[in-house]
């Protein structure tokens, strides 16, 4: 007989050693909450392959069908993350018979404090916002392998995070293991090349999603990483299809219901080579065919793109810095693709003698200042290291703390951007080499880079003007973070066939330094 | 009884007035030559509408089934373009009795003379060649309308076209009216809006035709637009499906067996607001699976871009002339695709008020060089009117004379593209700003742009080198069209872990002039 609970995690007694993690686990029944279901089952056998779980949720008219899985010591789990609020009422599904027909219900009680719900794409289609409208104006960062590190060395990257302004963090399931195995293994058996891809491990998984319900607690979306062609230990990313079904619907299983859960097919799929461009495109449809919660999906690329227009893919995931250092390259891969860009891999902060890994905190910046003016978002790196370890020990692989002088700049940045136009900035007049992002007619910002110019002609884009429209301009300092009004207001004329400007005041001084932004607001 | 012949065309007689069209047309049975089977049967009825006509060719184990179209007056006609050389039989299929079951044959002789056959997708991906291997460097110009003016008009293009550079040309079957309907109109009816989709207007495409095959006498691909958004008189591009597939299908069986034929969807696809994206797709995938040559395939945009990895897509055609102010820009298109990139519109040379029209011959050359050095092709325009015309009454409206002074650079050009790589230029390391196009380890091409550089550090990426290959080095003046060799010999030697370069001679000099490029070719 199982115990059963309605709230969201039930304590099932000092006897399973999975209760300690188990409290560990956001457990409340909010909308966009974590609602789980906890049932004990069939522990002979391999439960993992041949005991089926799910469970109907349904309230009033609405339906859906949340897959379970099994957590070892024939402990089995659903979890729900409740997209509206009321009373649901559940039914479980199953093969055993221990498990199935069990019934339940709860009640989603409205979202509160900073939960807003998961994020999506926009309705323009080109930027993000969570579920309940609040733009989510990503400043993302990478460490790879930080989930897999020490308890010790996991405290100190989340108490690093909890003052840095990243609001995504890339993450992979499978550890980046370039020599040495990482224990726990995510599959049962006790060597390398060694396991067996119809076991997984729990006690992995439950040190994983402790993780990533932690971000979830900062506010950070974990954009966790499926698969990456670096283990040349384990071997996980050679699986056959069949086991990377059965490891997908296992993984969407168990964390997909955390709200702050995003899904990156891969790390430079290109490099993959067990796989094809066609296996990465049914991997994509498998889980959003699978995932109930339709989390956000992309997949990041090493030198060859994948096909970004293929309906799966929510947001492309670029790794290419070049095209963050200048804004008309970064937004032709908006226009190509007519998805949302996160320049995910831009090159890393550091001093190493490899050219991925040696950018100033300026360039680092930069780029992201690039990235918004194209209407795109950017994603920071870091391998600087205390010790000189190599690239691998430095943030971007194991977490840790932050060395580098961008992610204060990026706070920054976050704020300027938190100031601006809803649901985020989009390129004006494209395509004419304005250089200039916002929303026509109301909010510009127009970005030099490391031009050192004295003097500007400020001119806009005719779209949405038509004379009269007056505008407060500031110069910000993107490196020394400062704001400077400029005195007085701009009162726009037409130029010309394609340009508006103040006739009394066509030109405005800048500083002569680099890393100079001009913001222009509709008064 | 219909007479039939096996020669490449045959003269009905006196009797009929498309006689002299069908002397005019290109009459061969070399292999990618134009072979024509004359059918006369029904005229009465619609035969556009009630006639099914096509036939099959054999030869040896290969068959081909090709389309026919009726040509009025009675007369029907099949045409074909071997791909192989040999004895060819054929028979033909129809609902008419006269049309049915007719049999013949030829047989192909080897290509001569120009002949180089259709052009193609290399198997790169990236570049074009004819069908005999010889590589196609596309050096493309438009003239939306110079098929529908004047006899006189049309041979001052032609006699222009016969010294220009350009090996391909953008032109429209149905002309670029804007405000005055143009005659003979493309359907029957002799008012504007007063006409009958289902009943073609053969003289109309006799005297197109013409063109095109005038065009492949000079060696010049045409690149036939099928819609546009322009035509407020007709509206030919607001047709019902089933009209547009007639068309289709009547405009491939007339044109597609001319070796030099390519298919644009559309100018300007996005503008036509009768169809989406669906309907164009539609569109090229009838196009695909209706032309049994094969001829190549893409569609224009204007300010949003189609799918360019659908695979009727042989190629993209893209209007963005700002993406070739920089190679970098112009390689992501290629990377995004994985297809060849023709910027077929990037701004026209001309003096217009329009910024579409306002390119400086040097500005237009330079997009061309930076198109080059990324791996894709350029298309050239020209608005430029002697007596102060509407820019539509220039070159690339109406035909007639070049009054630029670009395309004398774009022959020098011509000329470097010839002397260089098979099948043709790629980047060499993208995506790390060297902005050198080549062939790894054998050929380079470092274009400046509007730089006046006094020197250039000559570095190589380290592709394809391991030390000890030796390059000859000339400067290129790509405006005054003047090659200067640097003296000696420049030995590579490992620089450090990403570049290559001659310890003794690391940096060479250059005349502080814009325009200029380098080349370096290996010993």
């Amino acid at each position: 007989m199982s115990k059963l609970t309605r709230r969201g995690v039930m304590v099932l007694g000092g006897a399973l050693s999975l209760a300690g993690a188990a409290k560990a686990q956001i457990a409340d029944t909010e909308r966009w909450g974590l609602y789980e279901i906890i049932l004990d089952g069939p522990k002979t056998g391999n439960p993992f392959t041949e005991v089926s779980l799910s469970a109907e949720f349904r309230n009033g008219a609405q339906t859906v069908r949340m897959p379970g899985f099994y957590d070892g010591d024939g402990v089995y789990r659903i979890r729900f993350s409740p997209e509206t609020e009321g009373a649901w009422q559940w039914r479980t599904m199953s093969n055993a018979k221990a498990l199935d027909g069990r019934t339940g219900g709860f009640t989603a009680r409205p979202a509160s404090g900073d939960n807003h719900g998961p994020v999506r794409v926009t309705p323009d289609g080109y930027h993000f916002a969570y579920a309940d409208g609040t733009p989510f104006r990503q400043i993302g960062t990478t460490a790879y392998a930080w989930a897999q590190q020490s308890d010790a060395q996991c405290a100190l990257t989340l108490q690093t995070l909890k003052t840095a302004p990243f609001n995504k963090i890339r993450m992979c399931v499978y550890a980046n293991v370039k020599a040495e195995p990482i224990e726990p293994f995510a599959y049962t058996g006790t060597r390398p090349k060694d396991w067996d891809a119809k076991r997984f491990n729990p006690a992995f998984f439950r040190r994983f999603e402790d993780r990533v319900a932690k971000l979830q607690a900062l506010g950070i979306e974990a954009d966790i990483i499926l698969y990456h062609p670096y283990d040349k230990v384990h071997g996980y990313g050679e699986m056959a299809r069949p086991d990377d079904e059965r490891y997908l619907h296992y993984v969407i299983a168990r964390l997909g219901a955390y709200r702050n859960v995003w899904w990156s097919m891969a790390n430079e799929f290109d490099l993959v080579k067990a796989k094809t461009p066609a296996d990465w495109d049914h991997i994509g449809q498998f889980v959003a065919d699978s995932d109930p919660h339709q989390r956000l999906r992309s997949i990041h690329n090493c030198k060859a793109f994948f096909d970004n227009r293929k309906p799966w893919v929510t947001h492309s995931s670029i790794q290419n810095g070049m095209s963050v250092k200048d804004d008309t390259r970064a937004e032709i891969y908006r226009s190509v693709w007519e998805k949302p860009v996160v320049f995910d891999e831009i090159c890393y902060e550091g001093k190493s003698d490899l050219r991925w890994g040696n950018l100033t905190g300026e360039e680092m910046v930069s780029r992201f200042w690039h990235g918004l003016i194209a209407g795109t978002y950017v994603g920071h790196g870091e391998v600087l290291t205390a010790e000189n370890l190599s690239p691998d020990g430095g943030w971007s692989g194991i977490g840790g703390r932050l060395l580098g002088t961008s992610a204060s700049r990026l706070a920054f940045l976050k704020t300027v951007m938190e100031a601006g136009p809803k649901p985020g900035v989009d390129p004006v007049d494209k395509w004419w080499d304005r250089h200039i992002g916002g929303q026509a007619g109301q909010y510009y910002l127009r970005y030099f880079g490391d031009q050192m110019l004295s003097e500007w002609p400020l001119e806009l884009p005719k779209q949405e003007l038509s004379g009269g429209e007056q505008f407060r301009v500031e110069l910000i300092d993107t490196w020394n973070m400062k704001v400077t009004p400029v005195e007085g207001v701009f009162t726009m004329q037409k130029k010309d066939g394609y340009s508006f400007h103040d006739p009394a005041r066509p030109v405005i001084a800048l500083p002569g330094q680099p890393w100079m932004a001009v913001r222009i607001v509709r008064v």
